[in-house]
Protein backbone atom coordinates (compact mmCIF):
# COMPACT_ATOMS: atom_id res chain seq x y z
CA UNK A 1 0.00 0.00 0.00
CA UNK A 2 1.50 3.07 -1.00
CA UNK A 3 2.17 6.03 2.10
CA UNK A 4 -0.35 8.97 2.55
CA UNK A 5 1.20 11.49 0.25
CA UNK A 6 2.27 14.84 1.78
CA UNK A 7 0.52 18.12 1.22
CA UNK A 8 1.16 21.19 2.90
CA UNK A 9 -2.04 22.67 4.64
CA UNK A 10 -4.00 25.38 2.46
CA UNK A 11 -3.49 28.06 5.21
CA UNK A 12 -0.02 27.21 5.65
CA UNK A 13 0.17 27.43 1.95
CA UNK A 14 -1.40 30.61 1.79
CA UNK A 15 0.31 32.27 4.67
CA UNK A 16 3.75 32.07 3.48
CA UNK A 17 6.10 31.47 0.47
CA UNK A 18 7.94 28.83 -0.28
CA UNK A 19 11.89 28.16 0.79
CA UNK A 20 13.09 25.23 -0.88
CA UNK A 21 12.93 21.08 1.05
CA UNK A 22 15.41 20.16 3.60
CA UNK A 23 15.92 16.20 4.12
CA UNK A 24 12.92 16.62 6.35
CA UNK A 25 11.31 19.41 6.52
CA UNK A 26 9.62 21.75 4.03
CA UNK A 27 10.99 25.39 4.96
CA UNK A 28 8.27 28.32 4.50
CA UNK A 29 8.72 32.11 4.41
CA UNK A 30 5.75 33.71 6.53
CA UNK A 31 4.65 36.64 3.81
CA UNK A 32 4.99 38.92 6.89
CA UNK A 33 7.36 41.54 6.69
CA UNK A 34 7.55 42.54 10.67
CA UNK A 35 10.12 39.77 11.25
CA UNK A 36 12.20 37.60 9.62
CA UNK A 37 10.12 33.96 10.06
CA UNK A 38 10.63 30.96 8.61
CA UNK A 39 8.00 27.60 8.91
CA UNK A 40 9.14 24.19 8.71
CA UNK A 41 6.89 20.94 7.79
CA UNK A 42 8.10 18.46 8.02
CA UNK A 43 6.85 16.30 5.49
CA UNK A 44 5.09 13.27 6.89
CA UNK A 45 1.32 13.17 6.00
CA UNK A 46 -0.80 13.40 9.12
CA UNK A 47 1.85 14.08 11.55
CA UNK A 48 0.19 17.14 14.14
CA UNK A 49 2.72 16.09 17.56
CA UNK A 50 6.71 16.25 17.44
CA UNK A 51 5.65 12.98 19.20
CA UNK A 52 3.80 11.81 16.05
CA UNK A 53 7.61 11.78 14.23
CA UNK A 54 9.90 8.55 15.03
CA UNK A 55 12.76 9.02 17.26
CA UNK A 56 14.72 9.63 13.90
CA UNK A 57 12.93 12.04 12.16
CA UNK A 58 12.51 13.97 16.19
CA UNK A 59 16.34 13.80 15.65
CA UNK A 60 16.21 15.07 12.24
CA UNK A 61 13.76 17.72 13.01
CA UNK A 62 16.31 19.40 15.81
CA UNK A 63 18.61 19.55 13.60
CA UNK A 64 16.82 21.36 10.65
CA UNK A 65 15.34 23.85 13.49
CA UNK A 66 19.34 24.45 14.37
CA UNK A 67 19.76 25.21 10.60
CA UNK A 68 17.14 27.70 10.03
CA UNK A 69 17.93 29.27 13.28
CA UNK A 70 21.42 29.40 12.24
CA UNK A 71 20.42 30.87 8.71
CA UNK A 72 18.12 33.37 10.15
CA UNK A 73 20.91 34.55 12.65
CA UNK A 74 23.22 34.95 9.56
CA UNK A 75 20.55 36.85 7.86
CA UNK A 76 19.24 39.39 10.15
CA UNK A 77 20.49 41.37 13.40
CA UNK A 78 18.39 39.44 15.88
CA UNK A 79 18.01 39.75 19.32
CA UNK A 80 16.50 36.01 20.35
CA UNK A 81 15.00 33.27 18.20
CA UNK A 82 11.71 31.81 19.18
CA UNK A 83 11.01 28.57 18.21
CA UNK A 84 7.47 26.89 18.40
CA UNK A 85 5.16 23.98 17.62
CA UNK A 86 1.46 25.47 18.56
CA UNK A 87 -0.67 24.02 15.73
CA UNK A 88 -3.76 25.03 17.78
CA UNK A 89 -5.36 26.38 14.45
CA UNK A 90 -3.44 24.38 12.10
CA UNK A 91 -3.36 21.21 12.43
CA UNK A 92 -0.49 20.14 10.34
CA UNK A 93 2.60 19.67 12.79
CA UNK A 94 4.63 22.66 11.77
CA UNK A 95 7.60 24.57 13.85
CA UNK A 96 7.98 28.32 13.81
CA UNK A 97 11.63 29.87 13.62
CA UNK A 98 11.15 33.30 14.26
CA UNK A 99 14.01 36.25 14.60
CA UNK A 100 13.24 38.81 17.14
CA UNK A 101 14.62 42.54 17.77
CA UNK A 102 13.89 43.94 20.71
CA UNK A 103 12.65 46.95 18.60
CA UNK A 104 10.12 44.74 16.49
CA UNK A 105 5.99 45.62 16.77
CA UNK A 106 5.66 42.89 18.98
CA UNK A 107 8.70 42.83 21.69
CA UNK A 108 8.95 41.04 24.12
CA UNK A 109 5.39 39.33 23.40
CA UNK A 110 5.39 36.03 21.31
CA UNK A 111 4.31 37.50 17.64
CA UNK A 112 1.27 35.26 17.31
CA UNK A 113 -1.76 37.05 16.97
CA UNK A 114 0.07 40.68 18.08
CA UNK A 115 -0.02 42.47 14.74
CA UNK A 116 -1.79 41.80 11.28
CA UNK A 117 0.82 40.30 9.09
CA UNK A 118 2.76 43.38 6.67
CA UNK A 119 3.53 42.43 3.41
CA UNK A 120 6.90 42.47 2.02
CA UNK A 121 7.67 44.47 -1.32
CA UNK A 122 8.73 42.21 -3.40
CA UNK A 123 12.14 43.26 -3.88
CA UNK A 124 12.58 42.93 -0.33
CA UNK A 125 11.53 39.46 -0.30
CA UNK A 126 13.29 38.48 -3.43
CA UNK A 127 16.87 39.26 -1.45
CA UNK A 128 16.22 37.64 1.59
CA UNK A 129 14.90 34.96 -0.14
CA UNK A 130 18.55 34.73 -1.91
CA UNK A 131 19.98 35.34 1.39
CA UNK A 132 18.00 32.34 3.37
CA UNK A 133 18.56 30.02 0.19
CA UNK A 134 22.12 30.70 0.60
CA UNK A 135 22.68 30.35 4.04
CA UNK A 136 20.58 26.95 4.43
CA UNK A 137 21.97 25.47 1.23
CA UNK A 138 18.22 24.78 -0.63
CA UNK A 139 17.17 25.44 -4.05
CA UNK A 140 13.17 26.43 -4.79
CA UNK A 141 10.89 23.55 -3.34
CA UNK A 142 8.97 22.49 -6.65
CA UNK A 143 4.95 22.85 -4.94
CA UNK B 1 38.99 25.97 35.33
CA UNK B 2 36.21 25.10 36.72
CA UNK B 3 32.72 25.42 34.18
CA UNK B 4 30.03 28.02 35.29
CA UNK B 5 27.69 26.57 37.56
CA UNK B 6 24.40 26.45 36.98
CA UNK B 7 21.10 28.00 38.59
CA UNK B 8 18.05 28.74 37.75
CA UNK B 9 17.08 31.95 36.67
CA UNK B 10 15.10 33.45 39.88
CA UNK B 11 11.81 34.17 37.60
CA UNK B 12 11.47 30.78 36.42
CA UNK B 13 12.24 29.58 40.43
CA UNK B 14 8.92 32.08 41.31
CA UNK B 15 6.79 30.67 38.72
CA UNK B 16 7.63 27.05 38.96
CA UNK B 17 7.85 23.95 41.28
CA UNK B 18 10.53 21.62 40.53
CA UNK B 19 9.39 18.19 39.75
CA UNK B 20 12.56 16.46 38.94
CA UNK B 21 16.18 16.47 36.77
CA UNK B 22 16.32 14.58 33.59
CA UNK B 23 19.60 14.01 32.18
CA UNK B 24 19.81 17.46 30.55
CA UNK B 25 16.91 19.26 31.76
CA UNK B 26 15.72 20.43 34.66
CA UNK B 27 11.48 20.06 34.52
CA UNK B 28 9.27 22.41 36.17
CA UNK B 29 5.39 22.58 36.59
CA UNK B 30 4.48 25.83 35.86
CA UNK B 31 2.56 27.65 39.08
CA UNK B 32 -0.94 27.65 36.61
CA UNK B 33 -3.82 25.21 37.15
CA UNK B 34 -5.29 27.01 34.17
CA UNK B 35 -3.09 24.25 31.80
CA UNK B 36 -0.88 21.45 32.61
CA UNK B 37 2.28 22.95 31.67
CA UNK B 38 5.77 21.78 31.99
CA UNK B 39 8.89 23.68 31.50
CA UNK B 40 12.37 22.27 30.64
CA UNK B 41 15.57 23.86 31.53
CA UNK B 42 18.69 22.51 29.96
CA UNK B 43 21.11 22.78 33.25
CA UNK B 44 23.96 24.38 30.82
CA UNK B 45 24.84 28.06 32.86
CA UNK B 46 25.06 30.65 30.05
CA UNK B 47 22.70 28.98 27.61
CA UNK B 48 20.06 30.99 25.88
CA UNK B 49 18.94 30.03 22.24
CA UNK B 50 18.62 26.18 21.70
CA UNK B 51 21.39 26.64 18.95
CA UNK B 52 24.07 27.51 21.79
CA UNK B 53 24.07 23.67 22.76
CA UNK B 54 26.68 21.00 21.85
CA UNK B 55 24.38 19.21 18.49
CA UNK B 56 24.36 16.40 21.39
CA UNK B 57 22.64 18.03 23.76
CA UNK B 58 20.38 19.46 21.17
CA UNK B 59 19.73 16.07 20.63
CA UNK B 60 19.27 15.18 23.98
CA UNK B 61 16.61 17.79 24.57
CA UNK B 62 14.74 16.62 21.59
CA UNK B 63 14.54 13.19 23.14
CA UNK B 64 13.31 15.22 26.75
CA UNK B 65 11.04 17.30 25.38
CA UNK B 66 9.38 14.42 23.27
CA UNK B 67 9.53 13.34 26.71
CA UNK B 68 7.59 15.43 28.97
CA UNK B 69 5.15 15.67 26.15
CA UNK B 70 3.95 11.98 26.50
CA UNK B 71 3.97 12.41 30.39
CA UNK B 72 1.70 15.60 29.93
CA UNK B 73 -0.66 13.45 27.73
CA UNK B 74 -0.88 10.60 30.02
CA UNK B 75 -1.88 12.86 32.61
CA UNK B 76 -3.80 14.93 31.28
CA UNK B 77 -6.72 14.71 28.28
CA UNK B 78 -5.10 17.27 25.92
CA UNK B 79 -6.28 17.71 22.68
CA UNK B 80 -3.00 19.35 21.76
CA UNK B 81 0.62 20.16 22.59
CA UNK B 82 2.07 23.26 22.85
CA UNK B 83 6.19 23.64 22.84
CA UNK B 84 8.04 26.27 22.63
CA UNK B 85 11.50 27.99 23.10
CA UNK B 86 10.45 31.81 23.54
CA UNK B 87 12.65 33.42 26.04
CA UNK B 88 12.10 37.12 24.87
CA UNK B 89 11.68 37.92 28.91
CA UNK B 90 13.55 35.39 30.64
CA UNK B 91 16.93 34.69 28.65
CA UNK B 92 18.05 31.92 30.42
CA UNK B 93 17.46 28.94 27.68
CA UNK B 94 13.95 27.18 29.03
CA UNK B 95 11.38 24.99 26.62
CA UNK B 96 7.62 25.38 27.70
CA UNK B 97 5.48 22.25 27.25
CA UNK B 98 1.84 22.77 27.75
CA UNK B 99 -0.98 20.41 27.09
CA UNK B 100 -4.08 22.16 25.79
CA UNK B 101 -7.28 21.49 25.43
CA UNK B 102 -10.50 23.01 23.26
CA UNK B 103 -12.19 24.14 26.16
CA UNK B 104 -9.12 25.92 28.36
CA UNK B 105 -9.00 29.62 29.07
CA UNK B 106 -6.76 30.51 26.30
CA UNK B 107 -8.09 28.13 23.26
CA UNK B 108 -6.83 28.47 20.59
CA UNK B 109 -4.29 31.24 21.35
CA UNK B 110 -1.29 30.47 22.45
CA UNK B 111 -0.77 30.78 26.49
CA UNK B 112 1.36 33.43 27.10
CA UNK B 113 -0.17 37.09 28.70
CA UNK B 114 -3.74 35.05 28.10
CA UNK B 115 -5.13 35.31 31.96
CA UNK B 116 -3.31 35.35 35.19
CA UNK B 117 -2.06 32.07 36.62
CA UNK B 118 -4.67 30.41 38.13
CA UNK B 119 -2.91 28.73 41.66
CA UNK B 120 -3.28 25.45 42.31
CA UNK B 121 -4.98 23.50 45.36
CA UNK B 122 -2.01 21.89 47.31
CA UNK B 123 -3.88 18.50 46.86
CA UNK B 124 -4.60 18.87 42.87
CA UNK B 125 -1.05 20.19 42.62
CA UNK B 126 0.12 17.03 45.06
CA UNK B 127 -1.86 14.81 43.17
CA UNK B 128 -0.16 16.07 39.45
CA UNK B 129 2.89 15.73 40.64
CA UNK B 130 2.95 12.59 41.69
CA UNK B 131 1.07 10.80 38.41
CA UNK B 132 3.93 13.79 36.45
CA UNK B 133 7.14 11.96 38.07
CA UNK B 134 5.89 8.38 37.79
CA UNK B 135 5.20 9.49 34.06
CA UNK B 136 8.60 10.96 34.32
CA UNK B 137 10.32 8.53 35.85
CA UNK B 138 12.30 10.97 38.02
CA UNK B 139 12.70 11.42 41.63
CA UNK B 140 11.82 15.18 43.09
CA UNK B 141 15.22 17.31 42.45
CA UNK B 142 17.58 18.87 45.41
CA UNK B 143 17.38 22.27 44.62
Amino acid sequence: MAALPFALHPQLSHDTTPVGDLALARVLLMNDANYPWLILVPRRAGASEIVDLTDDEQALLMREIAQASRALKAVSACDKLNVAAIGNVVPQLHVHVVARRRDDLAWPKPVWGVAPAKPYEAGARDALMTRLRDALGVMLTQP
